[in-house]
């Protein structure tokens, strides 16, 4: 069990050598950092979720929280780790100054995170959730309901929630029947059921934010008809102050397969009490507001994937180096003393897809991060307006594409374990457990792909698409070793058939055809999302090639290195793997679509 | 959650629609048995399974077996279902009349014990091993140790285990320190340790019959200086009948991440009192012998994880069918009703690919099945010796492909199942934590993948191949469909170039290249298991096309459109994966070989 929750050398590769990520401070909102600044605040990331995160991690998993008496039981670790993480300004540290905030970029704070997630996703869950709620009341909420809740959120006086999913509906929010009635004093009083609401009641603060989803009464039929609402569980005075009881309550804990630190409750709204709500914004105008909040939750679930994984590798790589077993296949001599299980081809297959997966995942996460802030803070204004266009289209990419392969590279980590790895007594299966929900949560992965073919490619007459190609066209020229010019070319081959495959998927549509267009989704996400983590390996390739040439250390000469053998993983072993994707897509096959329920 | 373990239906079209498991009854060992007889024995097992054995699977997973004050606490339930497992006849239902077994055709008893596992794997776990073990003693055992063992483990008064693995090696059995040290009184002392020994303590019999690896004083070094013996828990008199405890002890239980119900041990040998073991045939021949319980338990493995696939593919297809949520894409009138998941294409897609994954792997476990019923039954001597070939050959494939696609079919499951799926709540989860531990345990795929490319293809100058070529011969021959045809065509294609390149791994490996021939192995047994596996789903499709047109109600033409559509979903979805595996292979691919362990 290895202490690395993600290696430094690769952060850093990633932030300054591939991003430059130093380059923001020359932005306005930046300008009190510098990549000193940036270093200290990952560092003392780092350090507090070894100490405080990681520390209570296994047995936060194996003590998970309890529903007595109505309230929830946890251990004490948690609220600790709460604490530290507020303490050291962590929920406010993308926040502005004036709020109490860092004013940290997004590139900096996703990484911050990232050690969190990946020392334990679970307490950070509440932070995290409560970040996201906070950052929609102050987006969407007026100023009455900013000056109540922001200073307690951002604080860690409260935690927030995002309350969507009913227990009829799922996946459809289109379907939701939790109500909001108008009354005279200014509130709504909200009735209704949720389930998988995560962090929806805990032991650690005085209150909760719930920001909930609810239609008021006459409202459109579908998504038109949602609105959205501020639901405490304890009332709250002019200050934000706890007073009475709202009436919203616990319904039950549901019990995981993994995320068992989070709680995951059933919240049951007015049934047994009134239960006030606060409008945000304009009724009818919810899942426009809430897509903010869901957009961040689904990169940031993305960046939890990859990180996750990320920690299975660490784990597995530390284990795979110590664990002395068996000889070389060329080996004869059974006198011959074991070898690290390193040195068997397999494992270092095994170890070297995690690598991909992690880092590659890892990559395209950061690069999410670092469009969220040229979004928001870049100084051209047209770049401003692109970058969003560009996290837009990536975003369910960013979300389905860690969460398919993190979980993958912790599969091949028990695998790398063999027996050990299947026990409790290892921590890899831990890893795939949590990181399991990823491909469920914030919208299954089959929403990804349905949210990518049937409405980002197309979406500003496909602007983000021209975006994303333009940008990749750059990196495919600056390949200048034979490696990457090699792999460059694969790419670019790659990417001419997608784009040929995308423009008659796009005609089909336009016929009207949209059942079997959208029937093979999940086929042109994995494509698309393929080609985009290639792009990520090239762009550190081309980085890693220049910088090896010149490295003046084994140390150094040894990681830039590792880069290139793992984009020649990714380029020999995976981009390969979407040919069939491509075959079909190309034949709209329909072996899928023409399935019928009675022929199962 | 459904009733259904594995689909009767599609059971009985394998058994007797492909594999005309009916003609068995022409075999002198089997003329006293009938398709009635067959039947009555797969209805008997369904239903015990249900009742006796699906019915605490979930509540052993919750509640795994403790060590308290030296012993181990079970629920009672587990006893309860292993006595009638050995009550009604199945722990001795291969056996010969006059072992007081039934003489069933292993093709009928794998079947049978398919519904235990899929019912309940944990449970399951004592009965296999101790058939097993009987089994070794049966072959390779003295008369006396025959008499005194063989009728208290047929029976289900003791359980059996295989003891091989150990702390410090792992997969490495050459490595083995255990050791056996003869006394003047006839038996050897043993002294070592064990990990992982499924079964090695138990609340359910009187005894436990350890088969143990260990080496004599002197012996040769590595897998040829291993011998086998019989490890008995309490010492037992010349009747069998149990006396003193024996110097074997528990010295830890090991948590899992599934299979919770099998108990796995840490065992002690000779620690605090003389561990008294009984030789089993020749000194230095146990590794050969115990390969026979292996051999055995890699089919059963393979086996388990099909119906552990299937079981999954059953609740999620009733889950599917029940659970409304949104809408098709193309409806866009938000009023209009929910339809059931299985109506989007996505889903129907990953029951598809279920469907695929476990039938097919079914087939190929039933046909492994029907090698060994022909390797020991079949009127032709020359026919009995070709089916223990093609076994040999196909071992390997048995064992991973299943494990791999099993786990994989249990994870799209829980993906059909969503949120709830994440839920300990629902039976899905449990599915694949089971299933989990199958491409670990009787040698990891990677093993598996060593043992196909670095050994069984080659051996007998690869007659057992050549044996395989011929009987798909047969089959591609018989496509009599246009469908059918295509397929065939498909993987006839796809089978000359495997056989291509498996003559040029051949010649690389007889140039002494064995590192580098054997590094992608991994990717060889891929290609070869989805090959075979193709196979398995043409001779189907073969049947279901000629059973189609005489088909006389809708139910039998639903269920052979299905069997056709799944064919598809192989050919169009699965097989076409296999030419990036070929890629790798005919380049010899060596990114993993040559990664160096400081790179990562």
């Amino acid at each position: 069990m290895t202490d690395t929750l993600i290696d430094r050398r690769d952060l850093a590769f990633q932030l300054y050598e591939v991003m430059n990520t130093q380059a923001l401070i020359e932005r306005a909102r930046f300008s009190e950092h510098s990549k000193e600044t940036f270093d200290a605040v990952i560092e003392t990331a780092d350090k507090m979720a070894r100490e405080k995160f990681a520390s209570h991690n296994s047995a936060a998993d194996k003590n998970e929280p309890a529903f007595v008496d109505g309230q929830v039981e946890m251990l004490p670790e948690v609220k600790e780790a709460f604490e530290a993480y507020a303490g050291a300004g962590f929920l406010a540290g993308r926040f502005d100054y004036e709020l109490g905030g860092m004013q940290l970029p997004e590139s900096v704070m996703a990484a911050c995170n990232g050690f969190f997630t990946a020392a334990n996703p679970g307490t950070a869950g509440y932070p995290f959730l409560t970040t996201a709620a906070a950052n929609l009341i102050r987006v969407f909420g007026s100023d009455e309901q900013r000056n109540r809740f922001l200073p307690h959120m951002l604080s860690g006086r409260y935690t927030g929630t995002m309350a969507l999913t009913e227990p009829h509906a799922g996946s459809s929010l289109a379907d939701i029947r939790t109500s909001a009635t108008p009354t005279d004093d200014g509130h709504y009083l909200i009735k209704g059921a949720k389930i998988y609401i995560s962090g929806g009641e805990q032991s650690i603060t005085e209150n909760i934010v719930h920001m909930v989803l609810a239609k008021i009464k006459g409202a459109p039929p579908g998504v038109k008809g949602i609105s959205l609402f501020i639901v405490p569980k304890f009332r709250v005075d002019d200050e934000g102050n706890p007073g009475d009881r709202n009436g919203v309550s616990l319904a039950g804990l549901i019990h995981k397969l993994g995320y068992r630190g989070t709680t995951s409750t059933a919240l049951s709204f007015g049934d047994d009490a009134p239960c006030h709500g606060f409008l945000v914004g304009e009724p009818h105008q919810g899942l426009k507001y809430m897509f903010q909040m869901m957009n961040e939750a689904r990169v940031g679930v993305g960046f939890g994937a990859a990180v996750i994984g990320y920690r299975g590798y660490m784990h597995s790589l530390e284990y795979a180096k110590d664990r002395l077993q068996g000889r070389k296949t060329s080996e004869k001599d059974p006198e011959s003393p074991q070898v690290p299980i390193i040195d068997h081809a397999d494992v270092r297959r095994m170890l070297l897809a995690q690598k991909a997966y992690s880092e590659g995942g890892l990559a395209l996460c950061l690069f999410g991060a670092r469009l969220m802030d040229d979004q928001h803070t870049h100084p051209d204004a047209q770049k401003r307006l692109e970058a969003g266009k560009l996290l837009d289209l990536l975003t369910p990419v960013i979300k389905a594409w860690p969460s398919d392969y993190g979980t993958r590279a912790n599969d091949l980590a028990i695998q790398v374990y063999g027996g050990a790895g299947y026990t409790r007594e290892y921590p890899v299966e831990q890893c795939w457990r949590d990181n399991r929900l990823n491909p469920i949560h914030e919208g299954t992965n089959g929403i990804q792909a349905l949210d990518l073919l049937g409405r980002k490619i197309w979406q500003d007459q496909s602007h983000g698409l021209q975006l994303l190609l333009q940008e990749m066209q750059a990196d495919l020229q600056a390949a200048n070793t034979e490696r990457c010019q090699q792999w460059a070319l694969s790419l670019s081959e790659t990417l001419q058939q997608a784009v040929k495959v995308t423009q008659s998927l796009g005609k089909s549509l336009m016929a009207g055809k949209a059942d079997e267009t959208l029937a093979n989704a999940s086929c042109y996400l994995h494509l698309f999302g393929h080609i985009v983590v290639a792009w990520m390996w090239l762009r550190q390739a081309n980085v890693a090639a220049g910088a090896l040439v010149s490295a003046n250390s084994d140390a150094e000469r040894n990681f830039y290195q590792g880069k290139l053998q793992a984009a020649q993983y990714f380029f020999h072993w995976e981009l390969p793997t979407v040919a069939q994707d491509l075959v079909l897509l190309r034949n709209q096959d329909d072996t899928c679509l023409k399935m019928k329920p009675e022929w199962f």
